[in-house]
């Protein structure tokens, strides 16, 4: 027994050493590859592989075998097939994916194993679709709720952003399928997104901008990474000197960096600040002389005379190819691929459980939730949301899943005894896809309508939101209004004077002005949640499943609570020409909280159906050195009647620092899953370093020494204990 | 060293025993694996697979990560991107590839080596275009120089086409690339091709139109097999008992047989009698509802409305299926596959070889050819084949390649010295792809023009022939005429009368007919020669190489002669709704050998620039028993000035046969390369049993005992030696 006691630590110790020792001498046999191809290729070739052949490909090298780089669009699924060489969509039928739910409610669920099935499945998908990028997760941090691309990207907070981006890297990668992680970076709204100069401190820029970036690249390994359209500090930064400085060099990335899709301007700038490969946008349908075309790109034609004149060097492109080789014996060159998978019930499982658990309660006055299917029971489910495709439309993120089950679907297969009536209450108006919706339409009749509908029913399930429309939760442009648009304000005015039995679900990817709030008994922020939409919301409504889901982002109660709004039009949207963030690192919570400006809805807050106690919380020294863990650990007990989950949060503040900084930081996080009336201890680590702030002074992180505190709750704003400790 | 003597062979029998064990055990394993796969699948995923999701594809089942499979087109080059749901090209950049030259002159080259070459070379184009199916080749025997298709196959002797469409097979399923040899069966006419119904005795079947295909089945092990457009006494060939009799019993075929695009005509014949996947034509823009959606399609809802009512069992389905695994196992479910090449050197230079070694002389007077590049010399190169595009058109062979070297440019390339003139002649009108001929032609002038140059110039190179247009060499009809079109005939008529120094250089993939054969000096058969045409053909012009091309085909005199145009109607092109062949077994240069019809040029004649002798041949025995090898050897010389290469070719006949015979068929040939005043000695060897008549009686091959006689000679009509033997 005691020899076997000592041999299996060995052997484990021997397995990893020759795991790790087999992968070094197979990157160096790739690199050894890598340098011999080089040698094969002509400057024509390598070129050829650093800029578009089509919407979404590279070329390869025919000749020589080596394969072409094909792409998708899709942090939430991989996108419809486009056609070559215009915006259309090519009208294949095999096409149809799984829609996975957007990422802020990936987010919410704060749980980097739903975010590691989540990436591993549609890593199988866009396998299956022969794509061997896809252009996702984004990782834009949630600086304003008007950016109209919120809802693809996880939330206002850094930590949680990378504790949820390396998993979901890892998962796609796992497939031989590259992420491509975006947009970086400071693409926090898409007004004048491609214009607009980002002027930003270094700490805000370090701290809260560039952190999940940097676990995506140092902890995730992704193998690719995509530019931003907007510039920060006067140079775009698809190509900055921040992609050399910062990226490839402080943090070793070894992979390609992708542009945005024609957000490259400049030769020089493109070959020498850190693009490999530009992707395009403006060659519709202008045949081959347009100055738009491929050969014409920057980093096409323009890049391969500068390097025949001697004004840029050939080994400018040799690194570019050589990254994009390193990339294909990664992907399309490796052997070891699996063949993915679609539609299958696994991956509806994943979007079905992402989406339970990062729906999130957020009011929910005399039990208004679960509602019971009862026999008698009239559920009037009013709103366009109820049945509205919140797939189609986004803009780049659009999807054509095989299917989309609407929240009124959902409800009615799920209420087989409660009588579920419908109506519309408002219109938004045909999307792209949307062959539902009769038009035109009489918004009075409407509203009209749905009142008539609400008064009769016991309860009203109110669905609205947002939707994918340009100026709503899409891509290239921001929201124009804080409050809920196409008059539902109005309607839930009118409603809940006819009805006082109201719950909300509101599907959107941003934060919205709630001004019927108070007269409301339940509110659900349900997101964008794909494929199984109407599944999991019946699932959280019926209490099937307990909501477990934690806001990504504050909800301000009004937009000049929020920090990029209360410094005026120079900090959001900018000045047509340059924008300055002036909340600097006091971005979303950090704001609130330290300026004590009370949200509607905090950051990590959601409630449950049942309730939770943390006691016995405490650390495991009171004074730490450098590189010290420091070990909260406590109790969680479910002191309700159901099964439920909770997310321990650990922030960490620092009274009377030298520099400027927020009441408290999210550090830590553990999602509990506790059946009724049971107790477990939890325990998170953090490592004193990440206490550290990024020191404008020295140009690099700076551990504070002397007092900190940490402030252990279940959301931003519900904090049950706080302890002192001190850093040495 | 003795120890180490016969140590070597036990090692090597080892190794062969190791790898057809290992194979074996590979098989059973993939077997296994469709077994369990199978289970997992539906009705409906079944049915699915057996039928066309797109214009070139078939679904796979996603949800288990089973891939689609993607076909194209052509056995010259992998055709270009076609759309989704509509015969318009998909406009890619990406998919411009080699053109091979066509298969008839793979055919003339008698060199199986070539034909590996080839193949493996296509092979690799198609892995690198993504494709898991080749469709082709074309082994449909040569019957009718009308046949519009002629062109894609590899002529009229069922031994020469056995012998190179095997090494062409393993080529390019070498590259994990499936070929889909077509078109099974007696597919030999395009006119009528979709209705008419071939009423051919069972010896004629077997002993000229089968063998090709058996070959490429049994020593090929093609992994798929194309169903053809006709019917075979009264029932469609794409679903014909003969599938399930003939090709996946008697010759225990494990592939996939695919039916021609819209060839499947019942649910119940094509589930009953072989068909395992249906491809369609019909479906152009016509959206889902119609009649012609891919799920209307026989292999598709009727055929899974019959497996649900008991009209057809679950096991036909699964047989299909079963098939279509194994098809996946062996291409895109294999993780062997290389990457494959495009447009590479490589590929190039087999075309041009090809191209070089199939080119036939077929007239030298006065040792016309080669022509030296002489100062002062003017060359007038006259007619349009020297600049039309021969990849464009044709069908569904038609190609988009990288680049054509045409007639012209080629010995623009070659001669320096000498002056090269081009006139057009004629103009047969623009072809789909052509953006170089100007339009309207006036006729008359293009042919004053011509004279005019002839008369000035010292040699005359006329390019004519036919071309890939409708009713010329093309798929979808037959030729209207033997002769020439386009006026070729009267233009060089009247170019003979001006300048007495004039060569053809025809470029067809058929037998024409030659009014002007005695005015002209020198006669070259060019075929279509793909990407390297204007290359190789200057290659022989110039005797850069020497040509050893060998006719696969005999050239009738006048259409009359051909046999079966010699029955008239009922034989060609039929009534309408029946044809009879009733030459029988007496195709090609058998008829003309037995009947005493001399041709025009007779199979297996080509011309060299140097002189070859055979002398001493002769067999190894004098009576064989079953089973035994007919050995025959003998010197070949080169006593010419130039290095070449001669095809030896060995007929074997029966005199006072029992049955009907032909004087001689082709039964063992050999190609050797010999420098000038070289001799060397030559062995070929055939097995007796190759011998046997099929024996309508027994429908069993049959091997008549008694004498017969081997005809050694370089062609069908020059014999050198005729050996006598008996089998006992």
């Amino acid at each position: 027994m005691i020899k076997q006691f000592y041999r299996k630590p060995l052997f484990l110790v021997f397995i990893l050493f020759m795991t790790s020792t087999v992968k070094a001498q197979k990157n160096q046999m790739t690199e050894k590859k890598i340098d011999s191809i080089l040698t094969l290729l002509t400057l024509e070739e390598k070129v050829a592989m650093c800029h578009a052949q089509s919407k979404f490909s590279t070329p390869g090298v025919a000749r020589l075998g080596i394969p072409e780089v094909w792409m998708s669009d899709g942090p939430h699924g991989v996108r419809a097939e486009i056609n070559w060489d215009n915006w259309g969509y090519a009208e294949w039928t095999n096409d149809s994916i799984t829609a996975f739910p957007a990422l802020t409610c990936l987010a919410s669920t704060f749980n980097p194993k739903l975010a590691k099935e989540y990436g591993f499945s549609i890593g199988e998908e866009a396998r299956y679709r022969k794509k061997d990028v896809l252009l996702g997760p984004g990782v834009n941090m949630y600086r304003t709720p008007l950016n109209g691309r919120n809802f693809e990207y996880m939330g206002e907070d850094p930590y949680l952003a990378s504790k949820l981006v390396v998993p979901y890297v890892k998962g796609v990668q796992e497939n031989g399928v590259a992420t491509c992680v975006k947009h970086f970076v400071l693409n926090n709204q898409e007004h004048l997104r491609d214009k607009i100069n980002v002027e930003v401190s270094d700490r805000a820029l370090y701290e809260i901008y560039l952190p999940a970036f940097k676990a995506a690249v140092k902890e995730g390994n992704t193998w690719a990474i995509m530019g931003a359209y907007n510039k920060f500090r006067g140079k775009y930064t698809t190509h900055n000197p921040i992609l050399h400085k910062i990226l490839k060099t402080d943090w070793g990335f070894d992979g390609v960096v992708i542009s945005d899709w024609s957000s490259a301007h400049s030769t020089k700038e493109a070959a020498l600040y850190g693009l490999d490969m530009e992707m395009g946008t403006g060659t519709d349908g202008l045949g081959t002389t347009t100055l738009n075309h491929y050969s014409n790109y920057y980093l096409a034609t323009p890049f391969l005379e500068s390097i025949k004149k001697g004004e840029i060097e050939e080994s400018v492109v040799d690194d570019k190819v050589r990254r994009i080789l390193r990339l294909m014996f990664r992907t399309n060159m490796s052997a070891n691929r699996s063949l993915g998978r679609m539609n299958n019930v696994e991956h509806h499982n994943v979007a079905r459980n992402v989406a339970t658990e990062g729906i999130v309660l957020l009011k929910n006055k005399d039990n208004f939730f679960p509602i019971e299917d009862e026999k008698g029971l009239t559920i009037a489910v009013i709103g366009e949301n109820a049945i509205r495709s919140m797939t189609a439309g986004g803009g780049s993120s659009e999807l054509k899943p095989k299917f989309e089950i609407s929240p009124l679907e959902g409800l009615k297969a799920r209420y087989k005894n409660a009588k579920i009536v419908h109506a519309m209450g408002f219109a938004s108006g045909p999307s792209v896809y949307d062959e539902v919706l009769p038009s035109p339409y009489d918004a009075d009749s409407l509203k009209i309508e749905a009142i008539k509908v609400a008064k009769k029913a016991d309860i009203v399930l109110f669905f609205g939101g947002l939707n994918k429309s340009h100026l709503q939760d899409c891509e290239g442009a921001d929201r124009k209004q804080f409050e809920l648009p196409f008059g539902q304000d109005e309607l839930l005015d009118e409603i809940t004077i006819v009805n006082k039995n109201v719950g909300v679900v509101l599907l959107t990817g941003n934060a919205i002005e709630m001004s019927w709030l108070d007269k409301i008994n339940g509110l659900i922020q349900g997101w964008y949640l794909g494929s199984m939409a109407g599944a999991a919301l019946a699932d959280v409504i019926s209490g099937d499943v307990n909501p477990s889901g934690k806001l990504p982002f504050s909800f301000p109660a009004k937009l000049k609570d929020n920090a990029a709004h209360h410094f005026g039009e120079l900090s959001y949207p900018g000045d047509g020409i340059n924008q300055y963030y002036k909340e600097d690192i006091l971005v979303g919570y950090r704001w609130h909280d330290t300026k004590n400006i009370k949200p509607l809805f905090a950051f990590g807050e959601g409630m449950s159906y049942t309730s939770f106690e943390l006691s016995g919380f405490k650390l495991n020294k009171k004074i730490y050195s450098k590189g010290e863990q420091v070990v909260i650990s406590g109790v969680v007990s479910n002191t309700g009647n159901t099964n439920g989950a909770e997310v321990i949060q650990v922030y960490i503040g620092k009274p009377k620092s030298k520099v400027k900084r927020a009441l408290k930081e999210l550090k830590g996080f553990k999602k509990i899953v506790l059946k009724k009336s049971i107790s477990q201890s939890v325990e998170i680590s953090i490592n004193v370093n990440d206490l550290a702030f990024y020191d404008e002074n020295i140009s690099d992180w700076n551990l504070e020494k002397g007092n900190y505190i940490a402030y252990i709750g279940n959301a931003s704003n519900n904090i049950s204990k706080t302890i002192k400790f001190e850093v040495e």
